[in-house]
């Protein structure tokens, strides 16, 4: 039996910038590999925010954001072999690709060179919109479902489908771990958990954020340094320190300078970046063997090795958990950075 | 018996932009570690150039530039153990360095943390200044002195020393090889290298220049294709196609278009560089894992290697032999991209 195509409640950014309200929105009938969802948590990334107010333009309205989704299986598919009603399951950037290609027979559908589908503001292969995690239910192929471990919370989950694998998969790709010093840059919803993460594979990790105003935070998360990037002499203190520092923030970085904190053959990468183009000296780079990257998400396989990982650390999102009618408000204080460290709508109240 | 210090024949540029002309150079007693080399040959690097016209300030005059060495050992100091009267013989870009730091220590005296000297136009550990290959002799202690394998002639191994080992060390870092593609942006002295080598190592090789002019060289050399970057095709064209790319050039690149053909987790590794900050859009590395880096020249284990593998692939530089009188007119045919693809100075004409 499979259900027919069915209409759910969501919240909604009618139109670029306008505030979001509650709404109702069609979700396609359950395919043969697809899993029906209850969501129950979805968090806010600063990146629905500038995806409801059409920063990047080309929005699709009207848009219901959310790409950190957390729930459990209400119905699968009769060809779905891997979930079952009951499961608690997670969905994060990516609702389809081409899965065909070398990045997708990989694992790195987030690569995916045949065309991948964003979980919202995109559209799918039959050309209909996507609506995100602001709602009350969504139907996924199995394929782009994965699977809550036990010890995880769903609500303190749901921001390891996007902040979490953000961090973890390069983190894991420059190889953090015993012995190397890793800084992450900014101390946000991204940054957190990188914190959390690189502490946990073993690395000695060190904050670098504009202020040491959640310094105490940092180093209760894991960190064993804090600095002030705002104080010239952090950078001088820090020359050629680090195997990897992961940036996270979307300010355009003097990369001169932190390039310089790298050692030989250390990289910066990015996970946020700044719309404008930047500014760089290549002799920063040639000096010693450095590099400049940048990582996106992760694969399905290595999302579900994050979640794996994170349950068996004990390793969730800190989180304020809000009702739906409070995300535009959420949205302001993330916008002033008035978040310690995640907004995680309970999609019950939708 | 260690011989005295003597005085020898260069040629010197006797301060910023003048032309070289014939003069004497100190070069110091024979140490217990050095080797007195007598020089046959040295190549004219780009960087000759600029640094006898002060390009980088700081420049120390008279300055006898050259850092693509060959000759033979005259004489060796009571403790060197690796060479003996009638040995052929390399010296490179270093002459020097700390010993003691962790980059010494893995062989990567290139990025040395305590202070590397370069061979020419530096002050070496006494405060002395170093001179280069343009003279009839040389004193390098043995640790920094390679050895030229048999069957690599002493003319066409010289810009080996530089051009050679600048190339060799980010093809082999970045892993060109087998079912690799590769492109080398730029056909000059280090880029025909690049091709040479880049092919030895089993890789498919793109060349990827200006115009079409030294396409048959291109091909001639190992290349398997070759690509005008003033065509905007080209970029088309290629889109996602390399695992590798190296430049070799110091004009400013348009690096979102040269990232652009790089396939996910490919390298864009500068060994030239525009001394202007470059411009980049951060989207072009996070997109496919994308880095972009930097590497210089390299350390004197690997540069012994590169020695070998050139001996053992039959790989020497393309040259033009020039007497020594000809240095100020062979530099003007270098900043026309008038030569295929180096000058080496016959040093028996000094």
């Amino acid at each position: 039996m499979t259900t027919k195509a069915s209409t759910v409640p969501a919240y909604a950014a009618p139109a670029a910038g306008a505030p979001l309200q509650r709404t109702t929105i069609p979700r396609r009938a359950v395919g043969e590999h697809d899993v029906l969802i209850d969501v129950r948590f979805a968090g806010i990334c600063h990146s629905d925010i500038h995806q409801a107010r059409d920063g990047w333009g080309k929005g699709i309205y009207p848009m219901v954001p959310g790409h950190e989704i957390t729930g459990v299986v209400a119905e699968v598919g009769s060809g779905v072999t891997r979930f079952a009603p009951g499961d608690r399951v997670g969905v994060g950037c990516l609702v389809d690709s081409c899965r065909t290609c070398d990045n997708c027979e990989a694992g790195l559908e987030q690569y995916c060179t045949g065309g991948s589908v964003a979980t919202y503001n995109a559209l799918d292969k039959n050309g209909e919109p996507t609506y995100g995690g602001y709602s009350t239910r969504i139907v996924v192929d199995e394929r782009f479902t994965v699977r809550i471990p036990d010890g995880l919370a769903l609500d303190r989950a749901a921001p390891l489908l996007c902040a979490g694998i953000t961090l973890y998969s390069p983190l894991r790709h420059w190889k953090a771990g015993p012995g190397k010093k890793v800084a992450i840059v900014g101390l946000g919803g991204l940054g957190h958990m990188g914190v959390k993460i690189a502490h946990a594979l073993g690395a000695e990790v060190t904050v670098l954020s504009q202020t040491l105003r959640k310094k105490d935070d940092g180093l209760r998360l894991g960190a064993a340094a804090y600095h002030a990037t705002s104080d010239e002499a952090t950078f001088e203190a820090l020359a050629g320190t680090f195997d990897l520092i992961v940036s996270t923030v979307s300010a355009p970085l003097r990369f001169g300078r932190y390039l310089g904190m790298l050692r030989t053959d250390g990289a910066l990468v990015n996970v946020g970046a700044p719309e404008e183009p930047v500014s760089l000296n290549l002799f920063s780079l040639i000096g010693d063997r450095r590099t400049l990257a940048g990582s996106c998400i992760g694969g399905l396989p290595e999302t579900q090795e994050m979640l794996d990982f994170c349950a068996e650390h004990g390793l969730g999102a800190e989180i304020e958990v809000i009702s739906a009618d409070r995300v535009n408000e959420a949205y302001e204080r993330v916008l002033a950075s008035d978040v310690r460290y995640r907004f995680v709508i309970d999609t019950s109240t939708i």
